[in-house]
């Protein structure tokens, strides 16, 4: 048994390998570092919530509030954002089926505007692109991401290639407790 | 009729003056303003989504998925966070109708907690505090937040009074564009 910040207990086995986050989604692997690097006190970053408009709630007596009618909307930042060494971190995370490329379609117009801005105004911004066919989890730095989105915008390809991820993105290492560290990669990028 | 950035449009009239926000809940007038500092590209600023739990979600052929059963969750972090001259910014707002104090229920200890820790890591963090009695916004610094959260701890007063706050916190200028202008006492305070 390894024993975890935060009073969590994980039973270790074969399988706590490289591989053994199969099965875990990349936001339940980086909820899980966010909380990981929370507790250890290295960096204080949040997942935002899902945003939703609210169009009808009840209010039984005696007992929480009942949302009975609400819809998706659509993220106009990123879902990631804190502050890790007095600076702004934000970032987006998706991740894909596809084998040799992840579609761009996974961004939206005010995601790729909001990074943009934010990498104007002096934040760290990037994106985190997991293959889950190759099991590799990438950081790709906003520079690459734009480069693509702007071909795109003039006609060309709707996705970024496996090849160029691969050779311009900074494969994350898996470790128990930073599932997804990417602060690691951040760390020799940025300090 | 004045032009506001973005295209939006509003009738000046006679009671648009220093009291035309009367009405307007503290929550708009600050959406308001983080716009006005995006459009201007001034900040990067934006309200985080209200938490909630979904429970059950319909997907009805031909039309959006609509949330039949969710719940208001309570927040872990501030509502609002972003990016301003190269700073991470962290705040919670609150309105009270109090003439003589504001309620630190108001506040819930992870917010606290999560303020705390934003200021440890070099952000710049801060409460605004409406007294709509008063009409009157003050920018108050953390530390005096967490002055009487430590107190209250100790079996100390439950709320902060209004002649504290006006001691020591700042005014709030009322701007057309700007409504509550808390970049303007940032700027006096840190930069």
């Amino acid at each position: 048994m390894i024993n975890y910040p935060g009073g969590v207990r994980r039973k270790q086995t074969a399988t706590s390998s490289s591989h053994s986050h199969r099965g875990k989604s990349l936001e339940e692997d980086i909820n899980q570092t966010n909380e990981y690097y929370l507790v250890s006190d290295r960096a204080v970053i949040h997942k935002k919530p899902t945003p939703v408009q609210i169009v009808q709630v009840n209010y039984p007596k005696r007992s929480a509030a009942v949302i009975t009618e609400a819809y998706f909307q659509q993220p106009s930042t990123t879902d990631y954002n804190g502050l890790y060494k007095e600076k702004h971190i934000d970032f987006e995370a998706k991740q894909t089926k596809n084998e040799t490329s992840i579609p761009l379609a996974n961004f939206h117009e005010h995601q790729v505007e909001h990074m943009e801005s934010i990498q104007k105004h002096g934040g760290i911004c990037f994106v985190i692109i997991r293959f889950t066919v190759h099991d590799e989890t990438f950081l790709l730095p906003l520079k690459h991401l734009l480069k693509y989105w702007d071909q795109q915008i003039k006609g060309g390809r709707k996705s970024i290639p496996y090849a160029y991820i691969e050779e311009h993105g900074y494969l994350i290492p898996f470790k128990y407790q930073a599932r997804v560290d990417y602060l690691e990669i951040i760390d020799q990028l940025y300090f």
